[in-house]
């Protein structure tokens, strides 16, 4: 899934534009994986065990593993090590710093992780971006646009145009569609209309479906491109969807339904 | 130092108002250290050991620390335990996340990392800013307001009042002076003098003064006020002032240098 083109195969040969977001909370993690980090790797590898075939990425979130300091850092790794090769790791990381700094970042996750895409904040601009863009081909980028959550409000609506539009205006100069991709939240969907106008070959990375309270469909409505152009995060639907022993197989159920509404909407419209 | 107070009594203690930036660059370091993470990790501690009766804080950038995965994490530990605790440490992370993401990530700095303080980003809101502020009493959210780098042009500038106006007034509502902080870059002094017309009582962390062309006299002419209200960061400029076995006297000769007109100035505006 090095461009575009092998990425919306991907999409097309699992009937899914799923990403399955790994936040391991320790306070909703089944007691039956264990505690602490045992625990938590233990979990992440039974969700990814249950819902590959169902996904083509995974999103772990670096904030989950980081907090338990190396011995998390080094969870972290094997569970991407135990990723099968046919499924996008995304690591969800939201770094942002001046260029060397940057270059340093690429490397721990591109190289160190091994992860095939991060996500980056734009605020400090070009050269806090392009050392990601620029690191390797067939690496990903994942700009910060318009995100889910309620602070979305304070910042990347400011100014004329908004500055999550003006983020995307200039990032299109920094890397093409093969190399980036951008972060568009489920909660707004006139705002991931607009986000499409702006950046219509781009691929979206879209959380907030599900607990954040975004719909699919109107995700669909407002963002579908040619190439389909949407990997659509769940999290917590999938991760929590029992608390008891059968967690994996309820989270397999919760990813199963998703991605058939996924199956319907690309035969829809891909033969449509 | 929990609170401005405190921070301003270490300052005039140390008569230093330095930051010294642990930016461990692997190219960089003097063979004499050794290599891979031992040699990383015998430089920062030597650079501490020369520098911490000089600096009122000390900055790891986690950059450099990750790129060794979990081995560089765990090294990092090790480095903040060597630490003195009259120094203030500045994790520098830059993170910016949801709200239960962000919550993790505090843990991870302030209680895993057991750092002081910590960088945070933005672009996301006050969402992904409070989990920080209201961690715990006496530990430090540093916003980013105003880079030192070329791409600050990008975004930082945009709509009016600027972004980074615009961050620092909707900052000030979420968090007090005595627990928040804003990076002003050095090499722009017009925009610190507007921005401590923005944040009058607020610490700033400047970087940029040095290596990237900032001048100290003009940060302290454009944002002192009467807690002196400067955390000056310097990082290449003292870790690489030699690149021979005498690496560790020449970087506190550098530090030293800066110190002393840091004296001076605290003299000047303190007696004045």
């Amino acid at each position: 899934m090095r461009n575009r083109e092998e990425l919306f195969k991907s999409i097309q040969l699992k009937s899914s534009f799923l990403c399955v977001g790994l936040d391991p909370d320790a306070e909703r993690i089944p007691a039956s994986c264990g505690t602490g980090v045992q625990g938590m790797e233990q979990f992440c590898k039974s969700i990814v065990d249950a819902t590959h075939d169902l996904a083509v990425a995974f999103k772990p979130n670096l904030a989950f593993f980081e907090q338990y300091g190396s011995e998390g850092w080094a969870a972290l790794e094997r569970i991407i090590d135990h990723i099968p090769k046919d499924c996008m790791v995304i690591a969800d990381a939201k770094r942002g710093d001046i260029g060397n700094t940057a270059a340093r970042y690429a490397q721990a996750m591109f190289e160190g992780l091994g992860a095939h895409a991060i996500t980056v904040a734009p605020y400090m601009g070009e050269d806090s971006v392009r050392p990601f863009v620029d690191f390797r081909d067939g690496c990903w980028t994942i700009l910060l646009a318009m995100t889910s959550n309620p602070g979305a409000q304070d910042f990347e609506f400011h100014g004329n145009p908004p500055l999550y539009e003006r983020v995307m205006e200039r990032a299109q100069t920094w890397g093409s569609p093969d190399e980036l991709m951008f972060v568009v939240g489920a909660t707004r969907p006139e705002a991931i209309a607009r986000a499409r106008t702006v950046a219509p070959d781009s691929f979206f990375l879209v959380p907030g479906v599900g607990a954040q309270g975004g719909a699919l469909r109107d995700v669909v409505d407002a963002g579908w491109n040619a190439q389909c152009g949407l990997l659509v995060n769940s999290s917590r639907g999938i991760l929590y969807a029992s608390s008891g022993s059968d967690f994996a197989a309820k989270a397999r159920e919760s990813a199963w339904s998703l991605r058939n509404e996924m199956k319907a909407i690309l035969q829809e419209k891909t033969n449509g």
